[in-house]
Formats: C-alpha cells, sequence, structure tokens
C-alpha cells in the first residue's frame, strides 16, 4: 500500500554548493535529501516532480498548510501596494490591524488580558524576552524549566533546554536554571509536581526561589509528552505561592496544535507570561510574541529590542489567518474531530507492536523505543511520499505533525504508510532478530 | 527652508490599542508617533496623507530602501508560484540560488572561502551561533568585546554588548565575556591595541585567554565610532596570535553601508567568522548568516538550529539583490561619491558648531555633544518630513543612514533640513544660556 | 533533675566590646551569652565560676574533648623547644612525622592509597581544592550535591550547600552545581538513587554530565540525616559509570563521630576524593585535608595554595591524636558502646514524645518538629549545664555531639538533663495548647 | 663572601614519605629541598644542622620573627592554664582581650571605627567574606580588581585573581569580577585611575557598576607593584562617587611590612573594608579578619561563618604582638629605618645592572627581567644559607621579606649574600651569552 503520490524523476543533480558553502550544521536535508521548489496545501513539491505529504508542517509552524491562499493573496496585495515590510516599532496600519484582532479573536473571547511584546522573531528570542522579563519583575535569578524541555538555542533559552547535545554547543556553563521533573518523568506513580513542592517549601533543598516556572504543555522537540491539566494546574499554583511567575512557551502546541489557539484553554489556569511563534505568522513567516499580564510590563521603552520585531509581512499574514481561522469555532471542532482519529490510528498501531502513544490533539506520536527503529520508519515513510519526523530524548518517538487543514481521507492515507512501513520494520527487525 | 514633503492632514486618530495591548518595551514609535502604511525607495507613508524621507532606513536594514522594485517582483512572483516560504533546513530552489549567488559574486571575487550557516532570521541569533562556535573550536570560554559594542539582546550577544541599560535588562549577570577599549576610546594618543596586546601578553592581567575577539569596524549603535584599519589590523593579527578566532559583527556596516560589501574589504585581514543581517535580504525580511571559514565548521548536524533559520521569502529578495547591486560596481561608486558629499556636509556643520564627525561611508553622523540637543534636532526634522535618529552612549549622536539608493539631490535636501534644524536649536541654546 | 555542675555567680559584666566591634554575623554567642575562659575533657568554664558539659564539641571539632593532656603536652613540648609554627608548604620534621603516621595507622590498615593534600586550614578550602580538582581532571563542571548538604561558605563550597539563607549571602548567583535529594528525602518509599540514576542516564534531563558527586554521609548541619550504606553504594556506582567522581565530604563525620576515622568504612566502596577537617587536628587548631587516588593528583606545583597550608601545630596534636586514639581499636569499641547508649536514650526520648531520631554512631539527634521547640529545649539545658545545639533547615533537630570521649556516666548525665528538659517543654507546649 | 651559617650535613635523608604521600600540588618545598624542625627569630634550622636567614618570611606572615619569645610564652602559658582552643564563635576572655586591645591599640589612635568579623582563618576566606558583604550590601554582582592582583584560591577570591596559572585551576569560568588596569600598568605616562573613571562614567563601557573595588596597596604576589598614595586616593574616590565599596587587601601589606599597622595610613582615605591575615597572629597561626563600617555589617547572624573563626591561640598571641610591637612608634621608626636600608642597597644593585627596584617600606624587591635569572639567583642564595623568593607574573622579581625585626648588620649580611650571588648569574649570562 502506498499513497498515489508522483515520485520524484531524473538522477539526483549537483547539489555540491550545499556541501560547498552550507555549514554542516544543517540537519533536516541530511534525511530528506531532495531539493524543494514549491508547495501548497498539505503538499510539498521536490524540483524533480515528487510531491510529498507534510506530516511535519515545519515543525508546527505551517498548521494552516503551506501558502494557505487567503493568507497568501493578503500578503501579495499588501507587497503590491507598496505596504511596509520592515518598520522596526514604528506604528503602522498592519499592526494596529493584527493587534485589534487578536485582541478581539483571541484575547477578549478568552477573557485574557495581555500586553504583547513583539520580540525578534524567534522563538528563542520571545523566550528570552519572557524570563528576562521574569527575572526583572521578581528581582531573582533562578527559573525552574523542565526536564526534556526545549525552549531555543540562544544561551539564555538553551539554559532552560534540556537536550544534552543542544546545551554542549553552548561553549560556556548554562547556569540561572534548574531543571525539574516533567509530569510522569518518573512514572505513572510519581507525582513529580509534589516533589517540586516538596523541594520548593524546603529552604535547604539548594533549590534557588524561582523567578519563573516555565513550561511546555506538550513538550514537542522531547518525545511529545503531555502534562495533564492537573499537574499543570499544581504548578500553576506552586509559582503563584511561591512568587514566581508562570510561564508557557506555547511555540509549538499553541495556535490550535493541541485544539485551541492556546493549548492551556479550559485548564483553569491562565499563564503570567505566553510565548508563541511558529504558526502564528499562519504562512511560516519569522514572527513571535510575548505575553504578559499589564501589571508585568515593566519594560522601559528599548530596554529589549530587536531589528525584525516588526516584520509586518507576518502581521498581514497573522492578521488574515486569525481572521480565516478563529473567527468562529469550526476550526477547533475539525482539529478536534481530527485528533480523535489520529489518535484511534495511533493507538492501533501501537497496540500491534506492544508501543506506547504520546501527545494531545493534532500533536501526537508513537514511541517505538530507539531512534535507530523511529528513523528507519520515517525513512521508510520519505520514499513513499510521507514526510515525517521524530522526537524525543533519544529520538525514539515518531511524530505526528500533520497541518491542522488536511482533510480527513489525506490524513488516514498518510496514517496508512505510517501503519505499513512501521509493520515492515517490525518484521525487519524480527528477522534480524531471529538469525 | 523644508523640503516639500506633504504633511499629514487631520487629527491624530485613536491609538489606544497600542497603550492597551503593546508593551512598554516600545521605543520608536515614541518619538514618531505617526502611524505609517506604504514606503517606496526613500519615502515613508504614513496614513493621514504625510511623507517622510527617511534617513533611518531600519537602522541600516533597508539599504536599497523600501520596496525596492526588482525585489518585490521577485517576491511577489515566487509567493504566486506557490514558492516555499517556509522550509526549516531544507534544500530548496531558492536556498540553492541564493548559495550560489553568494558564491559567485560576493565570495568569489573577494577571494573568501567561507561556509555559511542560516542562523534564526535575527542579528542577535548570528551572534549567538558565532560565539558558540568560537568557544566550541577554541575550547575556551572568554569572549573579548569593546566598549560601546551592540550585538544584540538574546543573553549571549548581550553579554558582548556594552551598553548598560540593555545588560540590565538581563535579570542575570552577563558573563564570559571582557569588554575592552574600542579603537579611539582612551583619545587619539592613546592606541587600545597596545593597552589589548599587554594586556593578552601578560599571564597575570586577569584576562582570560579568549576564544574570540568580536568587533564592528564602525558601531552603529555605540555613536558611528569607525575603526582605523591599522587598528583593525592589529586587533585582527592579536586574535591570531594568542589562539583566538576573529568575528566581525558587520550586521550594521555591511552589505553596502560603509562602501563595500563587507565593512572590511580591502584592510588586510580575513575576519574568521563574520555576521550578517540587516540588509542582507534587501527588503527588510528577517535573515541572518554566519559565515566562518570551512576548517571552523565543527558544527554537529542540528548543534545549533533555528524554527525560522529557512526563510525563502529573504533568500529570494537577497539573491535579487545580490544581482541587481552587486554584480558589478557601479553601486559601489555611488556609495563612495555619495558618502562624500555626506561627509562634506556633515563636516561642513560641525565645523560651523565646533562638533565633531563620526563614522565612514554612508554610516555618518554628527556628535553634538548631548542626547537633549540631538533629540530637539531629530524631532525637529522628523516635524518637517525626515526620518533621522541618534546612537551613542548618551544618544548624542545625530546619524544619517540614509538609503544607500538616494538622490544625491535628495540626500542634499535632507540634509539641507538637517543643518536648518541644527542650527535652530543651537541658536535656542544660545538664547536659553543667555537669559 | 540537674546535673550538679556549679552555676556562674555574680552579675554579668560589661560585653560591650562585642556590640561595639564584633559584627553582627556572630551567631552561638547569642544562645550562650557567657564568656568562657577554660575547657578541660569534657567541660568547658565560664569565667564566673560556671561549669558546662559540652554536647557541641565545637560542631565535632573537639572528638576527643578540649585539651586533651597527652595532645597539649605534645604541643608545649613542641612550642618550647622552638618547633616551626609556620612553614608554608616547606618539608617539616611535623610534617614528616603526620604523613608517616597517617599513613601507617590510617591508611595502610584500611587499604587505602590516598595522596594528601594540606589546603588552607579550614574546612571549606578542602571542599574547594576537591571540586576544582575534580573539574580539572574531568574537564566538566557541573557537581552534583545534595537536598540539605553543607559543604562551606566560600563561593565554590557554598554552591554545593543547600541551605537557602547561607546561599543568600553570596550577593551572586551560584551555579555549576546540581541539587539532587538526599536518601530518603522523599520519603522511605522513593529511592533517590534511582531517580538520580533516570537523570543521568537521560541525554535531555537537562543535569549536565557532572565532574563530581559530592556527599556527606550524615548530613551535621543539614539535619543529621544518615544515608544508607546501600544508597551511598548506589551513589558511587553512579558516579564512576558516568565519569564522575565520588566526593566524601568527611569533615563532620569522620575522625571517629560515625564510629571509625571515615565515616564510609565497610560500606563497600572507596571515594575518589575526601575532604577532612574539624577533628583532625584533634585539639581544634586549624587544619584541612584533601585525599584522593594518587592517579587524579593532576595539580600543577602552587596550582592551589593557601598560606597557613603548613600549620605545624596542628600536624603535632593530630599526630599525638592519631597514635593515642587510632593504634588499635579501643577507641573504636568505645565509640560503639556509647553510640548505642545514646540511641537507646534518645530512642526513648522520641518515643516519648512521638518524634524520630536521627543519625549514625555519635552523631545523632532527635527531630522535635519545630525549631522554637528545638530552641526552648537547648535554652534551657544550657541554664541547667548542658551545651546542645540544633540542626536542619529549620533548626528542628536537637543534636547530641559529644565528645567521642566522654564517660559513660557523664553521657547518661547529660542526657537526662536533655529529656528532662524535653519533657518540661512538651508539658508547656501542652499547657499553652490547652488555654 | 658569604654569610657564616652552619651548612647542613650527612646525605639527603629519605624523603619518599612525600613523593608517596603528598600532593604534586606542593611548591616552596620543591625550591628548597631540606627538612626544617626549629626556628627562632630570623633564622629557620634543617633537621641537618643547616642554618637559614629567613627573608621570605612565611610570605610576610612572621613579621615579628618564627617563635618570638613573648608571644610564644604567652601561647605555652595559655595553654598550660587549659585555656579554651577552640570556641566556635563564642565569647571567650582571649577573644576580648583581642578585640579590646585592637580597639585600644589599633583603631582608636587612628581614628578608625571599624567592626571586626572572625572569617574562617585564611585570607582568602577574609576575601570572601569581604566581597559577599559588598555584594549583599550594595546589591551589585560586579566587583573590579586590578591586573597583577593576587587574593585567594576559594572561588569568590580567585575570581579576584590576575594569574591566569591559579585561574585555571578553577575549572569553572571565574566570573562577576572586572580586572582593571593596576597603577603604572601601562607605564608611567598613563594614569590608570582616569581610564578606570572614564569606563566608570560610560553607560555604555560594559563595565557593570561594580559593588566594590579591590586593591592591595603593594602587589605582594603580582611583583611587588607598589601603588602611590594620589593612585590610590583617585580610586578611593571614584569608588565612592560611582556606590561601590572600597577594599583594601591589606593580608600581606599590612602589620608593619610597608611601614605601619595598615599599609594605607596617612594616604587620605579610609578604606570601607580591610582584610587582614598573614602576620595578624604574630607567630604564624591561622587568623584572618574582616573589618568594616558599622554601617556595613548588615550581616544576619551565622549567615557567613566556619568551624575555626574562633582560633583562640591566635587570639592569645595576636593579642601580645599588639601589646609588644604597637604600644608606641618605636616598632614603626625601625621599619622605617631599616626599609630605607634596603632600600640604597637594593637601588645600588638595581643601578649596577641596569634593573629596576620595586615596593615600599620592608616589601621591596629587584624586577631582574626574567624568572630563569631570578631562580638562579635565589637557588645560589639558598646554597648560601638564604632564604628567599621571587614574585610577579613571570617570577622575575626577586622579593626581600625580610622579618621586620631583623637586626640592621644581619639585615646587610642578608644583602650581601643577595648582591654576590645576583652579580655571579649576571656574569655567568654574559659568559654565555659571548660564547
Amino acid at each position: 500500500m502506498t499513497i498515489t503520490t508522483p515520485k520524484p524523476s531524473g538522477r539526483i543533480p549537483d547539489r555540491s554548493i550545499y556541501e560547498r558553502r552550507e555549514s554542516e550544521v544543517r540537519s533536516y536535508a541530511r534525511a530528506m535529501p531532495r531539493q524543494f521548489d514549491k508547495a501548497e496545501g498539505v503538499w510539498m513539491h521536490d524540483n524533480q516532480g515528487g510531491r510529498y505529504l507534510d506530516f511535519l508542517s515545519g515543525c508546527s509552524t505551517l498548521n494552516y498548510g503551506h501558502n494557505h491562499p487567503i493568507l497568501k493573496q493578503a500578503l501579495i496585495d499588501y507587497i503590491s501596494a507598496d505596504g511596509i515590510a520592515h518598520g522596526l516599532d514604528l506604528h503602522t496600519d498592519a499592526k494596529e490591524k493584527f493587534l485589534n484582532t487578536y485582541e478581539e479573536l483571541i484575547l477578549k473571547p478568552r477573557g485574557l488580558d495581555y500586553r504583547a511584546m513583539f520580540t525578534g522573531p524567534t522563538g528563542t528570542n520571545a523566550v528570552e524576552a519572557a524570563i528576562k522579563l521574569a527575572r526583572k519583575v521578581t528581582g531573582r535569578e533562578n527559573v525552574i524549566a523542565f526536564t526534556n524541555g526545549f525552549h531555543g538555542m540562544t544561551l539564555g533559552a538553551l539554559a532552560c533546554t534540556g537536550n544534552a547535545a543542544k546545551r554542549g554547543g553552548a561553549g560556556v556553563p548554562l547556569s540561572h536554571v534548574s531543571h525539574e521533573p516533567y509530569d510522569g518523568y518518573y512514572g505513572p506513580d510519581v507525582d513529580t509536581a509534589e516533589l517540586l513542592e516538596q523541594r520548593l517549601a524546603d529552604p535547604s533543598s539548594g533549590l534557588d526561589a524561582p523567578a519563573a516556572i516555565l513550561v511546555e504543555t506538550v513538550q514537542g522537540e522531547g518525545g511529545l509528552n503531555a502534562a495533564s491539566p492537573e499537574w499543570l494546574r499544581k504548578i500553576a499554583a506552586l509559582a503563584k505561592e511561591h512568587g514566581a511567575l508562570f510561564i508557557v512557551d506555547d511555540i509549538q502546541a499553541g495556535c490550535g496544535r493541541t485544539g485551541n489557539f492556546f493549548s492551556f484553554e479550559d485548564m483553569g489556569f491562565t499563564p503570567d507570561i505566553v510565548t508563541q511563534a511558529k504558526s502564528l505568522s499562519g504562512m511560516g513567516l519569522p514572527f513571535a510574541l510575548t505575553l504578559f499580564r499589564p501589571e508585568l510590563d515593566q519594560w522601559s521603552p528599548g530596554e529589549h529590542n530587536g531589528t525584525f520585531r516588526g516584520n509586518n509581512h507576518a502581521f498581514v499574514t497573522a492578521t488574515a489567518a486569525l481572521r480565516h481561522f478563529w473567527s468562529d469555532t469550526a476550526f477547533e471542532d475539525d482539529i478536534a474531530r481530527r485528533g480523535t482519529l489520529l489518535e484511534q490510528r495511533l493507538e492501533t498501531m501501537a497496540r500491534e507492536h506492544g508501543f506506547e502513544t504520546r501527545g494531545r490533539g493534532m500533536m501526537r506520536g508513537i514511541n517505538v523505543g530507539s531512534g535507530e527503529l523511529a528513523d528507519a520508519v520515517t525513512a521508510a515513510c520519505f520514499d513513499d511520499g510521507l514526510i515525517i519526523e521524530t522526537s524525543g530524548a533519544h529520538g525514539e518517538v515518531i511524530k505526528v505533525l500533520a497541518p491542522l487543514v488536511i482533510d480527513d481521507a489525506l490524513l488516514a492515507q498518510g496514517l496508512d504508510i505510517l501503519e505499513a512501513r512501521l509493520r515492515e520494520a517490525m518484521a525487519d527487525d524480527l528477522a534480524v532478530a531471529a538469525e
């Protein structure tokens, strides 16, 4: 069984420019050694006629698919009319529209009162701004982050990231952050919120009073671990009790990925600070926001800045995306339905092989126990026209990050490929083991 | 005397959305309290009919002006054809073209052999990548940066930044960086390269062996201080002698601003690492590069990454900009001519009032001795249709960052405004002093 | 019931010199507001005729009692003969004798092959040397220390200390140390060695690869928590498995306090590094040692030093103490017997009031649940001629650190006082509660 | 010419215990490979009949010579009477006497109002306490220290130390300290106080607002550089102007070494904090003090502590030393006369060979330009019965730290040896050069 996608034709052309001129740091291009040129909706096209169903979505940056026609048209219109592209942090029509729309469609309906800070347009910059602000407001230095958390690559955010290989790139020790066990880290019988509570309450635990507790509700890079609402509520309450700000890094799990605009909706707590990026612009353009309660807005003018903090193209597409997808609940209903589909299919696959599923909403995966196996499966999928990647400390979780706008039938087709390739890989494993 | 630009009409509309929803961290919008909508070439337009000559150029992000027609058309074409917008670090046609063009038009003609790392698309991310790599390659932790240097707002780059107000926003101590006096810091009679040489040679100076020396050839935010080629050569030689990598942060001074594509051309040294951003995309889109010698490319795949490291829109406009402006020397000749014009006019103004000029190429200013005076002058200019800003530790340098493509006559007109407003402000000052 | 010790007579004399000239940092003098002049064996005398049984022993610095006659005579003889007092790190007869004796009586019988480093003569200096060496040898920066651990007040050792009030005195963030839960920290049902094992094995836990694991076998300041041999063995094995050095800080628990010369004897592991101080000189003179396996002795000459690292008076008394107390097993037998006595008496008291005991050997206490109660009891004991102090995060553990040489009958008498005063304080508490 | 000291006789005995059991970190014992047993006044004796004139004085720890009879007798009397040896920070008769004497003979006559903090009894502990307090009181983190400064080996003090080899032993980056050029660092024509003034006044210099400026008036380990009173006054004024505390580390230069009890007397400023150690006990016993203005005494009880902070033996000898040497000005007159003698003799030697002298009072040396030459001279001196050592970044300064109590004739004799051995070494150098 394969999805009927055209395969690329012709010999692989000369790619020596990458060897010669692009740094060895490149990664995805190694596992997916094609050259892409166009993309629309759920499809990516290579420049040799190949077509690929995208179950990666730019790591959740393309929740609305590639080049969504409404966003695309809005952007073309804006550029054609000489709309300002780059405006530092000047007031622009595009920014005003974005702010008004965000207030009307996102904040007001959810009863949220946040101020928005346009940081440099990357997730790591948004996280840096968030922890800077928490330290400034509280006068404390320590930030509590969690095992398997991923928050970015600049030094402040990297210190909050758990992954040793990423941390090792810093070249200096990463300080002022304590990494505590995430929900379920020590198995289902240990409530890690209670462990944290004990350490915070103990004046001799060595855990310095935190400026902030920084958490992802689902750990995108860390293996799709989804924290329970109860655990998150406890952590939020602990933060409040101990004078720390509660920061939700919603960069990967937000913008509908887990079902709602924010990943923490209806959970019974309101973060003090929220970071957003990835799918915020809706079309994959660089854009990031740090939201916080107005009382926390103690920045001096220009105390944190960045040349590209006024990416007006992103304001335009983000506004169009908000209007199109978040004016009513239809999109959330779709996500809920597709998320259930995805869950059921993954559960079936997991049960077949004795694995476990992970995640929430349309941010789910299967823990296949080893990075080698996961890589074998995703490589086979790619050959079959399905772009899919892995996650987790050992890359042991095959993750499905399909566009949220995917047609149910196509979602099923993509999962068929995954199911088949997984079954084959397991058979190969057994064959090898039997030798 | 005023430039004949239309003034905005009508009452100032409701802007409460900014008060209500945008963080207090906003800065430029305070000094230029209009709302802008369109821009082309050297002109910005507010939404009430006002027109402004742009002598700020997005802090040197818009060296080719706003919405340059060739870049704009290339981008519209790309989007219209469903060109990939967001590609993580996958190979794309747009990236391949950019790399080939960069190699052909930039690297080869200059005899430079660099690898390019697409970092998160902001200058600070490029600087973080640069110092990470230097620390990784050398196994050392200390970075030497300079007084009045500005390198970004994320923790690693901020530690390299001299400005106390920016540093204070960190909320944690900024470590692993030594700030040494820049060229001319102690006046014309003290060779600060010699001071640094002594400290580096002295095993008891307290200066830890550096992984890198990080320098701007002209300090954009720090007051337009331009280092002499002799000084830069000495610093480059010191880096080499002491096993440190020599990093030129060319984010603001590069892309033609100081006369050539790189600000250090023809100076007799080759940096080990170069950072670029701002005008690199040509149209103000977020884009950043870290270049380094191939021997230094010791990254593991994915050791440093970032969601928006593959901003394909920026690849497209950057490629178009390289082809249009850097295929021959015409553009450089223009910059040279305009730079001389600018220099002469600023010298005249400075002489009239006993001030000093600063800078190099089309990156020049007048040190008027106080931030208050500078602010008064730039505010008067804005009322007169000229967007111009200040720089320096006390904001005491009025800086001219006109688009490099500006018509000579318009450049003169803008400078006429500056000259007149400066003269008036000086007269006001004298009148106040006489009271 | 009271011990028949003389009470001080006369009015309290003028002590304003302390108010005027000694820093507010003084602590013990506040709870024990007498002025002492002489001391011998288990007795301290104030200068108004009062006599006190010493159940504090200089926080385990006076395990052999005050001014032990044999040590005292050896010191007087040495001084009288113009023996060198201060010798930097020169070879001296006194040092040679100490090293030979230490080798003969301590190392050889225990099958230990250590080199000795004479650090500055305080425990914190010995800890600083230990962690410096571990970082140097492994090339790693992180040190794992434990909740409630206490290792000293200089910045390197303070970073390893758990107590928030002590840490707060640093004035800078304390970095490069991870604090993990000690044995029993999360109650009897959670094996914290397993938690640590999981974090060390997980490349995404945020726990940087450790240079060392630093542990007290019994936490003297942290509440007399005694780690089980099984737990310590696991921790030692984890250190080895993960390339970290295993450091036992034996400053308070060593020199016989827990029963043997080292607190870890017969536990089935050999630390890579051991720190000693407190009772090492035997007479309360400043003296500290860092011991390590010869392969770890990678110091360059003078790479770590200190003016008083050659305290020859301490060499003399330490040698005399080793010869007198550690030439055979009689002393260890005595400690064992007295430790059992102490354990039984404390257990009885604890049972009476529903409390728990803590500790091991002659390093034991009762957790009375609150610092206020513990303070009330120890203050009443002091009025009754018994010097005794508290320990723990909240000062909630009354700790008995009697001289190891105490006569069994005197030990019982001191415990009688404690028992009576505790009973009274509990009765007072009940009375108050009943009101 | 040689001083008529007995030479050691017999073969060098077995010293394998040091190889076997003492760490490679030992240093002085390598250059002076004898074993010492007794010492009195200016003389040290080895255990084979050799006698040595001591021009090292335990690095200024033995300013009153070895085993001064009055101090020695006071200590023997105290021990014989069972005086308390170790008293934590309890009030003791010995401590009261010390405080009263220090107030009467040191503080009052000099018009100084300081509180004394008994830190752990090493210089580095005193420095750690000083910088902790400065950070606590000011709420700032940065400490300004100077090139070639030496302040100790624990992490906080080591960060203030300039020497790269010592710093390298830390194994972690040393942070929160800026190293600025000491007086004369850039030659006689550059006023480094002015350089510092500029950097402190410049909000963009990258120099974080300092909690303290920490300085030695003469750099004992750093090459006997003596700061001028003018420079020190400027630095003290800069500290005050910028809200930093001015700390004089008087550990090596104090206690008469430079002429008065404090090295900064009569210079026209009063430090906020002073550290003392080395010769404070008078007999080489471990003892350290941190002095500060009463308003700065913001410690909480026990916020900084240390087991050996109440070394009563040291209180006794320190009190005796204060009474004997500092009750009148006779001792200071002696130092002044001998200092002049020393200065003249060193100047003569320096002139003969084209060298320069360094230092002040009885803390002087000759910079012979290379560590190899200095080592050759001091080794020859040792063979001739003179103990003398080197200092400076390259060990290029031969330093004379004779006991302050040395008889003028003996001082001359020792200098005769130095003069002769220096002349020989210079002749050897010339001979080698001529080959």
